[in-house]
């Protein structure tokens, strides 16, 4: 019985967001929106949502399949990534177990963990935010079940070698499970990219989970994947609900996957966008963190920042609630207007 | 660790749903599809699918309390009542504990007992299939944390009196849980309808769930609540995943709670038409249930009944995957065509 645990549980904060009328730089969505062609599927599709979705999901498995060059048997499907770590954490953890994760990063391992009553071991960073290889390691004892860390990552966008991903899994026994939380890998510079997938080949115990929320602008309609053995696909199934996914999440997904063409002219312009952001971030004489590989900016600033740009209907994240010291800030790429935006609001603020 | 139950679970079998060319009568969806202006709505949102849905679903609570007389912090959402059932049974079960249910219902609270690792108690049917007050009560043992099974009952129509709900609320201690699937509650006629969420009040162990799939015609957009004590709605709120509903379901589902000219013409429509489909199936010589109160028929037929029809392309509901003897078929009342070409392709084959 989980009562035991809940009672004490923190709560998940969410970035704020104001209402409409606001510019949303706090939960770095892709403020483009979908393609066009994705959103006339989802039109299409209103007048049939009277349907359950095909339980088995096998198209877009395949779909998911073809373009990982893994099998349907690799991949695993969950309503936004954080069903798929709510579902592999119930699997491999009991009250005697950890979890070993990086400080101040993403906040919801950590929630998920306390509710299967697990421990939650925080590896320290290295220098400049990094996420350090050997701090990882070092952190490693024999209840740790599941090693979880995004890359890059969130709210830094620090992102990590394949060496190290190898040397992690190396330590590791074989009944512990590395999730690979790639949230926003399809914003890593093509320099700096390497694929992550073709470990799960050697490694049975390794999951790379990747989701629509970011990039491809679907965050709205609670889309993730993960590419891992079938030996915890298998599982996987055993435990999710027949309908995780809704039929509109499944088909927007199938098309999104296709649209290259208008995803990688907004992945330019969202890319060139940060540089000048950063430049100007600095310019204004914040400290900006330059080794960061999202679709968001990571900086030191004065600590009211984020209050003074919500009075101007701006939200940034402001990463307390990451355990920050005050004055850090996430900053999402926004369109260009918004990021320019942005840019006048705070010299007004300086 | 939930991996060692896992192994030997049982699959969820799903109706069979042939391709888009088939009349699908095998899933209770209601097949005239959801309002216009819930199509609108669905269509209005496409492009604002990039964003995450508000994480409190604050406006959507406060309609369904307001629908149901409750307060705010009286409903719990869910992706589909599934998603409820599977934090519920997480929250309250154990390897030590049972769930009571009753024979040859609704197979997914079984699944999950099992992913839980907890035992199944099933209470035997009364006379005619009806749900026996009698039996329930005498099956309880100090294993039991969770009592669930759905009134009108999935898969014969069987609804259960007020006076028996309070005979078990009576009848359980109060850190065990009960809770009345009303999935088809809608489908039940005023002179048999009673409310139960007055019940919420005296008792804080009991919670009823309702579903926008079935009346509302929104199975494919996964959206379920549950009327329940603030007590309960706590731990409910701690567990769940922050943004466990799509943007679409909650705003789909905000306005099809207005819809009701809507909904109440095809209501009228559906009872009107399930009067006759039975009268028909009768006439043809098949055992039909009487007593039977969703948008659905339960009969006794040949056992080849169901491949038949699947070779005309229409899908009826085989009732073996629920435990019942070769022969036993449910039959989701369609649109009137459908109807008719259900009836019209029995003649051919008996």
């Amino acid at each position: 019985m989980f009562l035991k645990n809940l009672e004490y549980l923190e709560d998940y904060v969410s970035g704020t967001k104001g209402d409409d009328t606001f510019i949303r730089l706090s939960s770095n969505e892709n403020n483009y929106g979908p393609s066009p062609k994705v959103i006339e599927v989802i039109k299409n599709l209103s007048n049939l949502t009277y349907k359950y979705p095909d339980s088995s999901y096998s198209e877009l498995k395949n779909i998911l399949a073809n373009l990982n060059e893994v099998d349907k048997n690799n991949i695993i499907l969950g309503n936004g990534t954080d069903e798929i770590f709510f579902y592999l954490f119930l699997m491999y953890l009991n009250t005697n177990s950890s979890i070993l994760t990086i400080e101040k990063t993403f906040t919801y391992y950590r929630i998920l963990a306390n509710i299967a009553g697990a421990k939650v071991i925080e590896a320290k960073r290295g220098e400049n935010f990094s996420i350090s290889c050997k701090n990882i390691i070092d952190s490693l004892n024999p209840s740790v079940r599941i090693v979880i860390f995004p890359s890059p990552d969130n709210p830094t966008g620090a992102i990590i070698k394949r060496e190290c991903i190898e040397k992690i899994l190396n330590s590791i026994p074989k009944d512990t499970i590395f999730i690979l939380d790639e949230a926003y890998f399809h914003f890593v510079p093509k320099e700096l990219y390497w694929n992550s997938i073709d470990l799960i080949k050697n490694y049975d115990n390794f999951i790379v989970t990747r989701t629509f929320s970011k990039f491809y602008a679907l965050a709205g309609i609670r889309l993730g994947y993960g590419i891992c053995s079938e030996k915890v696909s298998k599982l996987y199934e055993k435990i999710r609900m027949p309908f995780n996914i809704s039929l509109i999440a499944s088909e927007a997904g199938k098309t999104a996957i296709f649209e290259n063409e208008y995803y990688s002219n907004i992945l330019v312009r969202i890319l060139k966008d940060k540089k000048l952001l950063m430049e100007k971030l600095k310019n204004i004489g914040f400290e900006v963190l330059e080794e960061s590989y999202g679709n968001f900016v990571f900086i030191k600033a004065p600590e009211n920042l984020g209050n003074k740009l919500f009075e101007r209907k701006i939200v940034i994240r402001d990463l307390k609630s990451f355990n920050y010291e005050p004055g850090y800030f996430r900053i999402t790429v926004g369109k260009t207007e918004e990021n320019e935006a942005l840019i006048k609001a705070i010299m007004e603020i300086v």
